[in-house]
């Protein structure tokens, strides 16, 4: 993911986009080395949001960045042209977001078509975000994603309790815990 | 956080270090802009060493970093000197290492004694990298922390079927699905 923004950029531009290795980002594969938290291709895209942008702007794409992907059924780019099934995430976890696709794709982690999925959903999150930066370069970004509806519902009450904040669907884990 | 390891190297040392800037990790705060993902102290704190260190060096002190964040009670740093409850977050996430130190505390999101307690907890992050850096720099790291014991039992199973990696505590979020 850092290879395909900030590596082309650095390629392309030069400085000062080539003062910042691109190794910076390996490490969120498999949600930070397999420890399946955020999803791996959402830190390189958020960092170099933050690095073009000012504070303000940089909130509302990455506000829209979040909410596209916990919608998007990943994956879109064609890669090697092999059909792989789609599945929405509805979350920002890797583990959630693999294992919805493994369990309709019917496939064990190490097999080949897993890893050529999250290449894939890798760039559709650099295509997604290079689109925004671009509509932005030229005054037309627009923020078109939300975050979860039942989070307001949820919240109604929630948010006068001692709980924390949150933009994604509650009972994708939550479930209803009020039945 | 940026501020305080990337921006610390950039006051101290200079280049290369200030030619990143910090306001790349603003958007950490709240887990990506309240979106309640990945504790914003984490990333910038892997963005940092990644930077700093070759891949495989980088893969054990994120690790560590990983598996030392969700047994360690925050917060340590003694800030303002208030006294403040200190909870283990067992979880990467922002909304549950926060709602578990509100539960704790009985406070509610606005509380000023919350926003302490997530500075006083980026402090804490911020001092075991550098620690571990300074280790490093030492030839003295060596990893202390480890994964959840339940992963390995949890996967056993699920290993063989369509699920995905993690190093977190299953249980944590899934409580025991078989009980």
């Amino acid at each position: 993911m850092s290879q395909g923004i900030l590596g082309y950029l650095a390629d392309e531009v030069g400085y000062p986009f080539n003062q910042i290795p691109t190794k910076m980002g390996w490490a969120y594969r498999g949600g930070i080395y397999s420890w399946g938290s955020i999803c791996g291709a959402l830190p390189p895209a958020i960092d170099l949001i933050g690095l073009v942008t000012d504070l303000d702007t940089g909130q509302k794409l990455i506000n829209e960045l979040m909410a596209w992907y916990k919608d998007f059924p990943f994956p879109a780019y064609p890669g090697d042209g092999t059909p792989l099934p789609t599945t929405v995430a509805d979350s920002s976890l890797c583990h959630v977001s693999v294992t919805k696709w493994m369990q309709v794709a019917n496939v064990p982690r190490e097999d080949k078509t897993r890893s050529e999925r999250c290449g894939r959903l890798t760039a559709d999150v650099t295509k997604f975000t290079v689109e925004m930066l671009n509509s932005l370069s030229d005054n037309k970004f627009e923020a078109k994603h939300k975050p979860s509806a039942v989070v307001g519902e949820c919240m109604a009450c929630h948010s006068k309790l001692s709980y924390a904040h949150g933009k994604e669907t509650c009972t994708a884990c939550h479930g209803d815990p009020h039945k």
